[in-house]
């Protein structure tokens, strides 16, 4: 395993239970860290870390290992697998809660193999910051890592999420937790304010209004890819970064143009996510499929 | 007057009464005729048809006049200039009406010369549908017309808005009156949808978000240049079109170049209206402005 050639995901491996206006799905595969591997897959090793309960099925662990990610962290806790349940409407844009059954999740503390610990490319999706900082001191010499969150921590745990924001390079928000945490209702300067806490790189997730990214030298702001389809948009936030992670990993050199060319293939990978619930669409996405989106993307801004 | 370098644009020409967290400014120059010139006006001939009332100052026609725009079609009526009151609050973007007195714009009928009825590009700015009819079919031989309306007359007037869809090339709705007219949640599958009423060429504009076009040949859409200072958005939209428009008109070839190259045009120009109250900062826009951020526009989507 050549280390700069892989990637660590810390986040959720979950049963959702998902309705939208195409119909219901009950507690299919789903996840944080499970759509964010699914499209970094494509680009990068991916090892993933994080907890399963007693009654994961199996199957979904052959399907993760087929899809080729490394599940040496991925413990069995003892209770049950987190459990997501939601609801969308209308345009889909946002996601009701129904249900929330953390299960095994309350107890998590990630753990790595030491030849794991040599990874350079952390993301830390949504996950309790404390479990997300826990796992980040484990590691040796992080070159790049990623942040996601959720509104839930910014209001829960707001100490804890500032204290790790110091200790990442890329923070990626949607536009409700940048104007949360920001305090700004303009989400340019919502955008820019958040570099002040820490990370040298914000990405702001506007849905299907696109991405928004900001640095020190830089911003740069996209559409999504454009889709008449949305079936179920639960884990495009997650899918985008594993696909923008996955390239700036692969390409082992991060500067604009790579960071323009990640956030691009990134949009491409959440455009497939959205197509069919859970992974159904992204398991079986190829690095030609998406680069043929990124392609067609670049024509939708040209001018 | 070479006819293929004029535009003529119908719409109202009124007084806005506007409060926004940045202060309140009363009865100053607005309406969407007057925003649409005022971007116009840098790449073509602008010809404008509207009312007034008796107390509309004389220094705003002059203004209007030192700005280029030709005034042989604003007519004075018996009464009040259109007023408008509105309020912005938070993210500055939905305008809550608080007043609209109509005036003289209840009696509007638009009246143009001989000489331009020649006149091949025209716009249609937000007015009564049945006011933007008649003075369509008062112009001889209109090679590009675009049409701009307001949820109001979706409501009120959907079978002259409907009739009048039919006889305009490219129809300009923002999110919510696209959604409403079309009947369909997904914005691109809305936008796709109204060229069957009619036009061939449709934008959506999305405030904050950016743009959506789309043709039978093609789909366009870039966000808005990157502001972090919105103190007045009344008119954007108008101003929008007025550069789009304008910068076609001028250009006197529609294809998908100059489409393209009209929308960010339009995005520029529309970045800079938000910036004041009125027409303050459109007033003394050159078009070395609009190009400089047309170009950093570029930049921003580049990849």
């Amino acid at each position: 395993m050549r280390s700069f050639m892989s990637i660590i995901v810390l986040g959720t491996v979950a049963l959702d239970t998902v309705k939208t206006p195409f119909g219901i799905r009950k507690r299919m595969l789903g996840g944080s860290a499970a759509h964010f591997s699914m499209s970094c897959r494509l680009f990068t090793s991916v090892n993933l870390v994080a907890i399963i309960g007693e009654d994961f099925p199996a199957e979904h662990i052959d399907f993760l290992r087929r899809k080729g990610v490394i599940l040496t962290s991925l413990i069995k806790g003892n209770g049950r697998t987190f459990h997501w349940e939601g609801e969308y409407k209308g345009d889909l844009n946002t996601a009701l809660t129904l249900n929330t059954e953390l299960g095994v999740l309350s107890a998590f503390r990630p753990t790595v193999s030491e030849e794991q610990r040599k990874i350079k490319h952390i993301f830390l999706a949504n996950v309790d910051p404390d479990i997300q900082r826990h796992l980040l001191l484990r590691m040796r010499s992080p070159s790049l890592v990623g942040l996601d969150s959720m509104n839930y921590w910014i209001h829960h745990k707001l100490r804890p999420l500032k204290r790790l924001l110091k200790m990442v390079d890329i923070y990626v928000a949607n536009d409700q937790e940048a104007k949360s945490l920001s305090g700004e209702d303009n989400l340019i300067r919502a955008a820019r304010c958040l570099r002040f806490y820490g990370p040298k790189m914000v990405l702001v997730k506007k849905g299907e209004h696109g991405v928004l990214f900001c640095s020190d030298k830089f911003i740069f702001s996209i559409p999504a890819y454009p889709t008449e389809k949305v079936v179920d948009p639960t884990g495009a936030g997650d899918t985008f970064a594993g696909a923008f992670m996955g390239y700036l990993s692969q390409k082992g050199k991060i500067n604009a143009d790579t960071i323009r060319r990640a956030i691009a293939y990134g949009t491409a990978a959440a455009s497939f996510n959205i197509e069919d619930f859970g992974l159904k669409r992204t398991s079986r996405l190829t690095l030609k499929d998406l680069r043929g989106r990124m392609l067609r993307l670049r024509e939708c801004v040209l001018f």
